[in-house]
């Protein structure tokens, strides 16, 4: 967490990067801060370049918050929602859907500001506005992405991705593999340390002791090694032991079941009964997410030391400025930052 | 299909098996006989041992069908249910959830009879109920499965098994192995193979030209390549082509879309645009399929030379004989069998 927060009696600081400017981002970004449900639970702080984002609130007949730097946010909190502008954008030229350089520097450095600000107590929580990765590239930040960067920023090793709706919570053992790879990369340190910290972001979720759901890596969880070449035996038993005992020294009366077969990990049944499932692969994980909570899911960055949701989708530069985008899956992202601040871990 | 069909002015002769006694099959499927909603669309005709399944039907205050021997039958129709006697089974020793060698022989002995009877146009269709395979096995049957025994005995190499429910419907192009083999085990012909019976199943079942489905292997369905080792360029690419070319020669007018990111595959836009998803691997589909559809989902093996469905559940051994096991698998089985073999392939 944040080393100085909110005092209890102020709402919690969510800064909220805006993300490319051609794209979604900044007009989902500008709903979110305007609507009374989000000043209601928290303190909005927007992070983009300014005249950019008044262009497109204009476009959209949307309200630009009152704009102010980075050195006047410091050491300060405001009632009202807050643009710090950031990153130098040439407005006149800027199109929907022109993705540059120039927007893909705009894009990190309000990320960049928003990590060092989180780190130094001036925000609770980041929510990260969609971003276009080639445009990263193009600026030659040398990050391929957010949790790349804040994994540096925050020297962080053991991190792992959380996508949650409101059905079903998934966290990844790997993400981005070859399938083939993703099983090789598996291994009962990276399962372990993924029931620990869904746990604890579960346990932070709801205030209270997590049921976790742990899925087998075959078909019918190998079918008692008939399906399997052991992964269930070698990695994803011990890991839950170790998961196990670590809970157990700490007196957290967590849940952990598994490994489940994963066909029938996702019936409602099996949903009502679990917190959070910790999956093996990227689509084990997201097909099922993505099948029940299509519009509503956020991606939670799990082992960083300050609390980062993002969006679940992408730009949509086809969609751009033209005000027909969802705020939904930002909303929610909203909230489940505002949920994980207010409830520090214990241990 | 069957040699000899019933005429168009009779009702469809639907063969249920019952399943091993000692499981929930035979209570659903005597539910399921005595329903209007089953009589008023097809003969059921059920297959098991009479003795057996008047101990359940008395226990359990269910009406017994007539019971006839397997030669009454041939060459017959009835307007009312029936049931042929068919296996051995030691009665007054019989109890819920005590599967035996003896279960599991009539068991096997109740599907070879259909099987047969399918074969020589005495059925249109044949509706599985779930059997106990250790009781398979106990027996020395020399069989796995129903599927391997329909294979053998109808001489079909290329099949494949279709779960389909209300909202979804999975053909998957490796079933039973563990992951990493299913894998490997993929090839441009088990691909294009599943993609053309999956059509065929739809088109029949639909009445009009399949929308069709293919999802990639890895995450992204491997994003151009950076996250796969060539499978969706190499295999399920080529496999697309090819089952493209079949349909054009054929000019039957199907749309075929892939490969799709897996991820996706399943939203309810992408759902709303295709009647089938043609899936690399069990739970690839699986996972999707219990998630929305899990009480109504159909199990239908594709490629046989007859209509084959089953219920999607397992005997649920300690449910049995209690009056509280769903027959809506089975009323989905019936209706599937129902909807294949009214419409005739016409190629």
């Amino acid at each position: 967490m944040s080393p100085v927060r909110s005092p209890h009696h102020l709402k919690p600081r969510v800064a909220i990067t805006v993300g490319d400017v051609a794209g979604v981002g900044p007009e989902i970004s500008l709903h979110c801060a305007a609507m009374a449900a989000v000043n209601g639970k928290c303190q909005p702080i927007l992070i983009g370049p300014a005249e950019a984002m008044q262009k497109i609130a204009l476009k959209l007949g949307l309200t630009l918050p009152r704009v102010i730097t980075e050195s006047e946010w410091v050491g300060h909190t405001a009632g009202v929602p807050l643009l710090i502008d950031c990153g130098q954008i040439a407005t006149p030229e800027l199109r929907p859907g022109k993705f540059s350089a120039e927007t893909g520097q705009a894009s990190f450095d309000a990320v960049d500001l928003a990590i060092r600000q989180c780190l130094d107590g001036q925000f609770d929580a980041l929510v990260t506005g969609p971003i276009q990765k080639e445009a990263w590239h193009a600026a030659g930040t040398g990050f391929l992405g957010h949790t790349e960067l804040l994994a540096q920023r925050t020297h962080t090793e053991e991190y792992c991705m959380m996508l949650s709706g409101h059905s079903v919570s998934s966290v990844l053992c790997t993400i981005h593999l070859p399938l083939v790879d993703a099983i090789a990369a598996l291994s009962v340190e990276s399962i372990s340390r993924a029931i620990r910290l869904g746990g604890l972001a579960m346990e932070r979720k709801h205030g209270r002791p997590p049921r976790i759901t742990v899925l087998g890596l075959n078909p019918h969880a190998g079918e008692n090694g008939l399906l399997s070449h052991g992964e269930e035996r070698d990695l994803i038993c011990p890991a839950i032991a170790e998961a196990q005992r670590w809970q157990a020294e700490r007196q957290l009366g967590w849940q952990i079941v598994g490994p489940v077969p994963p066909d029938t990990a996702f019936t409602p049944a099996m949903r009502a009964r679990s917190d959070v499932h910790i999956c093996m692969y990227h689509d084990q994980g997201l097909i099922p997410l993505k099948a029940l909570c299509f519009d509503d899911a956020v991606n939670v960055t799990l082992g960083l030391p300050l609390v980062r949701t993002s969006v679940d989708h992408g730009t949509a530069m086809d969609l751009a400025w033209q005000g027909q985008a969802s705020p939904n899956s930002m909303l929610s992202a909203i909230d489940m930052a505002v949920d994980l601040c207010q409830r520090p871990p214990h241990h």
